[in-house]
């Protein structure tokens, strides 16, 4: 019960420092949420309240399930981005369809998520590697940051690729409308130094650091009151600005997400996409939070919470949330301690639902992207690719193709490059393991890369050391290896397979051990095998493979030297390393 | 040059000698490819000639591009089964776009093998695990085996899995044709008792053991001559039993295989399978008989070879064509030396279409398909299951669901669904690495498992040894275990990664590790790594990560052991085992 309900935990200790802290932590993030949620939705193609209803029940969904005690979940921007992308495929925005899509989106990956949760498949996140991830959120930053420039521009534009929303833009380009133009700019310009400016000239006034960094985040709710203001008291509306309009007040209400098959498969690629990248971010945001305090998450506990979060968005009419790194981190510094800050943000937002959306009727859009625009640079991480290049170029040629794929053909086709040739470069280099053939080192009973050190080997012998578990995806390299030493060396009669590296053999690769034992044999050559584990030996002790096995299974590889060339083992042992770097094989 | 021409090696010191071998060889071969190659077509529900055809161009094009000196290729029963299936989804048996589909199915299954080759993609075989494709030849087997049960009864039935084709037997049991039983009944019987019945007789009756085996391989022919006859001399056609009936006799003519985009697109999952397990079967044959004569064949080559002898199937009117097991079995018995066996065969086989055909109009079917059953049953191995559950459950729980899916559902299915499941517990097994805590062994600088030995720890201390290299797929179960540590020891200072078994760090595993260690440092925890090797070491140097490092590098976990807690250390150094398993942390 408890492994299910972390609340269950926290709650029992739950006391009133606690609860305070909790709830000037929700104070201060509910502050920074609404404008966000108002923002992403827009970004969604979906109308400002969506993005209010996706920041109540989750979070209250979450409170309950989430083990992470800061985690702060709601609309984000890449998940947003994504949603856009699959529901704008299906139909067009405004229409209920186009709504009832994101909705169903945001069920499908609730219940993804659950269902990874309890079959435990989290794991599969992990085949989202680091540099996919981080060029795919570079990349969707540069997307979603050019397609908002529209609202800050005034002109109609449209698109999920970088070439087709900057095509709409120049396109649009002599109808600028300059009063949009003007508000976009100076927000923009207000929120972008309030990220560093800000901060610096609290901290010059005296106020202490943390506290200034609060503050600067309130710095979207003051555009936002500044520019509804300005937008209102000039009337801007008939100049051509572009407004958010009537926000229905109210709670939402719960409602069924439509239950449709042709739909949901429509959607499925793009629900677990989805369900994937959120998940990899909010637990990354999670564990990082987590560490700080030294307390720990269950990230298959998260998976749950996750999808928990999700199906409560679809059935208060949201669409698809995750957990939000900037929102996150706000609510960790200011303080929060429980996942009830979390509720208490969520009593804050349906607060703002019910008294504060007549507000919002003249909030320009031009405003809520310059948020979203500012938020998303921060992620836009390009030198990532150059630290990669010089640390491994198949890491960088996965980021590479991630982020080109992803600007040129939209998020779905680059996170699947991405995945894909990353999975293939996986698959090539698991199935190539590195292979030594070894030689004896003079003076020792070591074994050593022949390539690399002065060995000594004797010429009948060819001892090769695997440095990988032999399992299928490398059973027939293995075999291939043999059989390349038999070729080319005709006076071979022992091979000896140095298994101090082999943490697993399966079927395949027992198979393959067999037809080499059964191929040398035929040849004439003897196998034997050395250094073989403990949990190894025991497997291979279930078969039939060392009743067939031709020679024997040593100990040590100085053991198998000894007993097949028994004059030369000896003779390097005793030797000096420099005589017989002269005289030995 | 002589890379992509192995001709151009052998037939440089080509002999009389060996003529005279490769030809004994090529006539034996033909003697048992000209009732297969009609046997096969007949599976594969093409006209008869079409197995003739693909039994001459592809042979030829084998002979100078194949690197094994004694692989027959030509149609065989599985590839022959998966055409079927696969063509029989688009056009009905008989038509012209039923040909046209296999001759296209040929062509694009060459384009796949020539392009995997120059790409050096051979190593994609290798995920097509061994229990995958035993499981998957066994339920061919068997489906097969069944599907050729009509032609015996003499009753119509069809279908691709094994269900519909037993309701059809079980549907047309009132409808046997009794002539037809008696001839399928006999020729079963008898090719049956040549695989072993008839050896033992020739050997009893003094025939040496090769030839005696080499002669029983002219069985099939022999049924086919003594059916014809009976059908001819009682007009068993007139009683009901099914014939071959007229084949066009003369050579195949050259032509271009179906240049249609929208039939390729349907047939290329199909192609791609074929390829695979085709090549996977060729080269393991290809393998094994080259190590009984301790010769190389270059898997890469193969694929381009067996890519040209697709091509030179589909551009004279065949179908897919692989190595053959039992054929290769037999031309290297029969002493073939080198491919220009298999041009000569070719070359018999051209003689057959020139000649024989007006002999065979009176073949029943029924000889056929006893030919195919007594062949494909010894494919079938179901106690491999067994043996495989007995060493690993989960290679057995890939076979299991390759053997019930292909039976159930169909072979394009089968081996998606083998091949899904032992991809996914690969990757399963890759992201969960063995990890053990580790503690020094007393009297000793060696640190072993802490669930398995005695050994000491010091309580601030963990030392996490990871037996895996480490990249991304493991690399957020690295974080995991990492956090997992901390959060469960309040009094941890120092977390030792031991790195004696990591052959291996990607970008992905890097940047886990920049973020543990940035992790660790917000809980107050020092990061250190011993035993790196030398390789990843000079990889780890490219990157911030050794900069940022809050603790060492040791060059053994004992350095490490003795920098950390150094009176712990020499202290369980000095003692007895004994003595420190009682005092020791």
């Amino acid at each position: 019960m408890r492994r299910y309900f972390p609340i269950l935990d926290w709650g029992r200790s739950y006391g009133r420092e606690t609860l305070t802290n909790d709830m000037i932590a929700a104070v201060i993030v509910t502050i920074m949420l609404i404008p966000q949620s108002l923002a992403y939705a827009l970004l969604a193609g979906l109308p400002a309240e969506v993005g209010l209803y996706a920041s109540i029940a989750p979070l209250l969904v979450y409170a309950v399930l989430g083990t992470s005690r800061a985690l702060a979940v709601g609309p984000v921007a890449v998940a947003s981005l994504m949603t856009a992308a699959a529901v704008g495929e299906l139909a067009a925005q405004g229409t209920p369809e186009y709504l009832g899509a994101a909705i169903a989106l945001a069920f499908l990956s609730g219940v993804m998520l659950l269902a990874m949760g309890f079959l435990r498949l989290g794991f599969l996140a992990a085949f989202l590697s680091h540099p996919v991830i981080s060029g795919f959120i570079s990349a969707s930053g540069l997307i979603i940051a050019a397609s908002q420039l529209k609202h800050i521009l005034g002109v109609p534009a449209s698109g999920h690729t970088l070439i087709e929303i900057l095509g709409g833009l120049f396109a649009g380009l002599d109808q600028v409308n300059l009063p949009t133009l003007a508000i976009g700019l100076a927000a923009t310009g207000f929120l972008y130094w309030s990220r560093g400016g800000l901060k610096r000239y609290l901290a010059n006034r005296g106020v202490p650091a943390r506290r200034a960094g609060l503050l600067s985040r309130t710095a979207p709710v003051v555009a936002v009151a500044a520019t509804v203001l300005v937008t209102w008291l000039f009337g801007l509306e008939a100049a051509g600005v572009a407004i958010v309009g009537d926000v229905p007040s109210g709670l939402p209400t719960p409602a069924l997400p439509p239950f449709d098959l042709t739909l949901w498969a429509q959607i499925a690629v793009p629900a677990l996409l989805i369900t994937i990248v959120g998940y990899v971010e909010t637990v990354s945001v999670a564990q990082t939070l987590a560490a700080k305090r030294r307390q720990r998450i269950d990230p298959d506990q998260e998976l749950i919470a996750l999808g928990g979060a999700n199906l409560g968005s679809a059935f208060s009419g949201g669409f698809p949330v995750t957990g939000g790194f900037a929102r996150s981190v706000v609510n960790f510094d200011a303080g929060a301690e429980t996942p009830a800050a979390g509720a208490f943000t969520a009593v804050g937002m349906a607060l703002a639902t019910l008294y504060l959306t007549p507000l919002l009727h003249y909030l320009p859009k031009a405003t809520l992207a310059a948020t979203i625009i500012v938020a998303v640079l921060s992620l836009v991480d390009l030198g990532a690719l150059r630290r990669t290049w010089a640390f491994s170029r198949a890491d960088a040629a996965a980021m590479a193709a991630t982020i080109l794929v992803t600007l040129a053909a939209g998020v779905e086709a680059g996170i699947v490059a991405g995945v894909g040739l990353s999975l293939f470069l996986h698959l090539y280099r698991t199935s190539r393991p590195h292979v030594a053939i070894v030689g004896q080192v003079p003076g020792t009973e070591h074994f050593r890369n022949i390539d690399r050190h002065a060995v000594v080997t004797a010429p009948d012998v060819v001892t090769i050391r695997i440095d990988e578990s032999l399992y299928f995806p490398n059973a027939r390299f293995l075999e291939d290896t043999v059989q390349a030493q038999v070729g080319a060396n005709p006076r071979l009669r022992h091979v000896v397979l140095m298994c101090s590296a082999v943490n697993d053999i399966d079927a395949s690769a027992l198979e393959s051990l067999e037809t080499i034992n059964q191929r040398l044999s035929d040849a004439g050559v003897t196998l034997h095998l050395s250094e073989v584990k403990g949990p190894v030996m025991d497997r291979l002790k279930r078969s039939h493979f060392l009743h067939d096995l031709t020679g024997g299974v040593f100990l040590t590889q100085f053991d198998a030297m000894r007993a097949l060339a028994p004059d030369l083992a000896c003779r390097t042992l005793a030797a000096g390393r420099r005589d017989l770097a002269r005289n030995g094989g």
